[in-house]
């Protein structure tokens, strides 16, 4: 343990220090840095092939499922989104001394300024090209980062850091900007998350179990990508044809996804046309039931009061019937996980209460509730999808990963 | 134990359910009530009276000092300022329902709404203005608040909290939003700081102790109000007599506060000018200084290392001469508590580079340190001055006891 903390306390000063130098950088200067990130990746396919083969081959022995395995290997089409990644990236506006207003409060200017946040942990599960997304966007903001990803993906993910601190140092970036903890005990991550004062902030993607371990260590701030229990309620109002479109795409579209649809709540005077519909259109989802729902769609299996807490990740969706919208919000409130949950109506009545009283990070109207994604809103890239309210909830973007500072500046002025 | 954990998780329970009802009260309801708060304590001026010297007495015979005892007493005009004080939170605009940002990034219309952020837990010391204070900001911004103020005021502020309770009972909300912790247990703090999933924010005010502690037991989020150890530099370009006037008004206008100057470090080229200027326009400062600034003042005691840490909230000053503006930037880096540092200076370059380099909350240009605060700021009133980096920095106002959330209304979008 003396050794493990000496290594991650070793690798927090030296983010700390190359933070310091990344607070002053260009943007012209950041992005001639993340394009010869992208060149160095370029120029290793190889090198990158081969420690990827290795982590495939140990996976395989270790007898991860074909989709794990899937989601592991770095294809060539997969390199080549990797360093498109990277020239999008150096193509955001850089958000760092962006201006976010300017007043005049009483003789002084008062101007609130985007700053980086300064080191960041981020904390994530098996997929190489998270490493790579991860440590562009935390460079594009001028933020340090240490990165420690799912043990499945080590060979592939050093292989990648190298070939970032190769580009940084190449550009002249301080390379301890990106740094990646190699060590695999999960200690490393209780010493990581308690330097308060050296790292600002922690990003745990992943596990509930992991996340929760996290949250009880961490001295320094934490926000969590926690899981997605998603819901969509379905009101009388609603166009059922449009509304089990959009079931039936929140549901199947990619089910392995935290904003994939896992319950279904049909208002009782809708639920006798609307569920059997909605079977009907993917026949390969198996439905478990309340009562109510096992009445109107015979044979499907009750659901158990651990159902309603349970993201399965998989094809599977819990159905309940409900006697109107406020049962529903009720059963959101209860057992959602706040993440994005949504509402089919026409009726403005229905849509606004329900707006207004779901507390999650992204409510929609008569939307796929996988329309939850930086990306489609139009925020860049996202780091991922927070769960937390503070600071960043909902798809966690470049403009996420900064702070502010005030500056004032005045000309002798002084408190009488 | 067993049945302090059963009393502060009951809170905690009810304030849960009173921010849902608080959730999408409408600002005419959340201002009425407030207002029925301000008529219910100015209708109980003697009983308040009462309480407070029940406070007084106990804290005259435990010693306190007369500082202290002042900070505690509600006098009429005090009273009368509390009044005021609730009358201008009513009148803020309600940040709630606020659009941030309306955008159409593929056919959907996407808005991003500010929210309450649920329940928040408040810890602060003995001025029973900030009871009324914090109740009334949290109330406006939608949050239910569990208050836990310092012993010495125990007394004036519950008397107050059975007030603002019977404000907003009369005013039909959920009493339940307001509630304060009657048990003096640390142990109490604990309990609270580790209700995940239901306190949303713990904003601690106070001594480092108590922060330090709160920030390792806590499982939910923190917003720290850090001590501020605050400098200021006078580059060799500054206007020597404006800056002295800064220095002066920064350090004695009110020594006890977090914003208040706390060391002084001067450009080698202007210290012997500067340094007697400014010892001659406060005599009754004790200043401590390093070697070429004890070879300039003559008699003054040296700084040890413990100094350049230290939050003095006293008539004392360090004064460091530097080598250049770099060396200052490092020595607020390594010794500074990033909560308010200024430069005097006129040359241009010389600000910008401190500016972008100095990573604190609020940076000042040829301005007093005093200056950092909500409400001359144009914040409206401040909960606290955030020392932390994440959601809000600087003074904390209603918009900061506020997150967001994304409404995504589409007319049957689906991902493909």
């Amino acid at each position: 343990m003396a050794d493990l903390r000496e290594y991650i306390e070793g690798m927090a000063r030296a983010a700390k220090k190359a933070s310091a130098g990344l607070r002053g950088l260009s943007a012209e200067r950041k992005n001639a840095a993340l394009l010869a990130v992208a060149e160095a990746i370029d120029a290793s396919r190889p090198r990158l092939r081969d420690a990827n083969s290795r982590d495939l081959d140990r996976g395989g022995k270790a007898g991860l499922s074909n989709a794990l395995l899937d989601r592991l290997t770095l294809t060539d089409r997969r390199i080549d989104d990797i360093i498109q990644s990277l020239k999008d990236i150096a193509g955001f506006e850089d958000p760092v001394g962006e201006s976010i207003g300017v007043r005049r409060p009483a003789g002084f200017v008062l101007e609130k300024v985007r700053t980086p946040i300064g080191v960041i942990v981020m904390i994530y599960e098996s997929r190489p090209n998270v490493t790579v997304d991860a440590a562009g966007l935390c460079l594009k903001a001028g933020n340090a980062v240490i990165l420690r990803g799912g043990s499945e993906a080590a060979e592939s993910s050093k292989a990648l850091v190298e070939l970032i601190r190769q580009g940084l140092a190449r550009t002249g970036v301080d390379e301890d900007a990106v740094q990646y903890v190699e060590r695999p005990e999960y200690e490393a991550i209780d010493i990581l998350v308690t330097q308060a004062g050296i790292v600002d902030l922690v990003i745990p993607r992943g596990g509930e179990s992991l996340i929760r371990r996290v949250v009880e260590t961490a001295t320094v701030p934490v926000i969590k990508h926690y899981k997605g229990v998603c819901h969509i309620y379905v009101d009388p109002s609603a166009d059922l044809s449009k509304a089990a479109a959009v079931v039936v795409n929140s549901k199947v579209q990619r089910p392995g996804t935290c904003n994939a649809l896992e319950k279904l709540l049909v208002h009782e005077a809708v639920a006798a046309r609307f569920l059997p519909l909605v079977r009907g259109k993917m026949p390969n989802v198996e439905l478990r039931g309340d009562e109510r729902a096992r009445a109107i769609l015979s044979g499907i299996k009750p659901a158990a009061e651990e159902d309603w807490y349970a993201e399965y990740l998989d094809l599977v969706l819990a159905v309940k019937v409900v006697a109107g919208l406020d049962e529903a919000i009720q059963h959101i409130e209860k057992y959602g996980s706040r993440h994005t949950d949504g509402i089919c109506a026409t009726d403005a009545r229905s849509i606004e209460r329900f707006v207004s009283l779901v507390d999650s990070a992204v409510v929609t109207v008569n939307a796929s509730t996988r329309l939850n994604d930086g990306g489609i809103f139009g925020l860049g890239a996202e780091i991922g999808i927070s769960t937390d309210k503070l600071h960043a909830r909902g798809p966690m973007g470049l403009k996420e990963l900064t702070t502010y500072k005030w500056v004032l500046r005045g000309n002798g002025d002084i408190r009488t």
